[in-house]
């Protein structure tokens, strides 16, 4: 099945900017949407990238250069076949059993919540649904199905439900990865700290 | 298979404070408990709540007293018989395919991941394994097993990782959930706001 992956090349992961400079949010970007590429190596998507800008880095799958508004660009690609599959590229716990799991599963849509109120994956079948990537998105999605008489089914998956958005998302990446995004947080210093409170990812001064 | 519920009944979720009173924390409390023990009654799982006070509560599940700290109480519980499930009281998320497919992986020891690095749930198949519940407890689990030569298996469950301690975990309840726990926030005033930033559940003023 056809899969499509956005991404935005050109100023990603903001909200990480309390602990990651623009250069650091790029490299961790790419990190986490090689990761993503190499669960659906694995697995029976066949994946495109949608970059909004064009990519240097390396990247092992096709990529399309788009800058419109993802909605835009997600609708066109519905439009021109279904189904089709839209995994977010900040999924870093991603694993080919997870993504066998939503390929399995039966649904017109068929849609994996994120934390928060996202939609971290889905996948149509039924050229009939729009997508509405703003707001509760899981929530529009689910009604956004039903107002056009598709069903809908959703994938219990806490690795599919863990995109990484806020400095807080770090603590994941780091207790369930095993991929470059993991390796990547733990080169730039990043380790798990347990005090008194809850505990979180913090980042050492390196020598 | 024999499953233990701890709960606190003594001064539950204190993490709630800022949104909930302490009679409003145990109504909520309970209510998690029951969506928990519904889950439960339709799996192969035979619940039994091991609560740190009486419960007046109705309750459909006996309910064992003791006040001791967690790990004591579920050494006690895994050095009595094995095989043995532990599942947090506070996963108004359950559903009875999320513990199916915990029931069905095989593994010395299989554990379900929490949000921030706990562990919501567990199937211990041999006695030799000893809880750790504080600190990050996966990590912890899963060195604990190791050192004894245990095999670990881990089930990807976002309803399974989705325990309620903090308000911003209230979210997930008011989108997912489709029981009491849900049922009691909505009518305790609470809904979900979705303005400039992440969506969050707010409690609105009642008349």
């Amino acid at each position: 099945m056809r899969a499509v992956i956005p991404f935005d090349a050109t100023t990603p992961k903001r909200r990480l900017a309390p602990v990651l400079d623009a250069e650091e949010r790029t490299a961790f970007a790419f990190s986490m949407l090689r990761d993503v590429l190499a669960a659906l190596s694995r697995s029976r998507f066949d994946p495109t990238v949608l970059s909004t800008a064009p990519i240097s880095d390396s990247i092992a799958a096709p990529v399309h250069v788009d800058d419109r508004p993802l909605d835009a660009v997600v609708t066109d690609a519905i439009a021109e076949d279904v189904p089709l599959a839209v995994v977010m590229a900040d999924l870093p716990l991603l694993t080919p059993e997870a993504l066998g799991r939503l390929y399995e599963l039966d649904g017109d849509v068929v849609l994996a919540p994120g934390r928060g109120g996202g939609t971290n994956a889905m996948v149509v079948r039924d050229s009939a649904f729009a997508t509405d990537y703003h707001g509760v998105s899981i929530r529009d999605h689910r009604r956004n199905a039903r107002d056009v008489g598709l069903t809908v089914a959703e994938i219990d998956s806490f690795r599919l439900g863990a995109d990484v958005d806020e400095p807080a998302d770090l603590l994941e990446v780091l207790l369930h990865g095993d991929g470059e995004s993991a390796a990547w947080l733990a080169s730039a210093g990043f380790r798990i700290e347990t005090g008194s409170g809850r505990p979180k990812a913090v980042r050492r001064d390196r020598d």
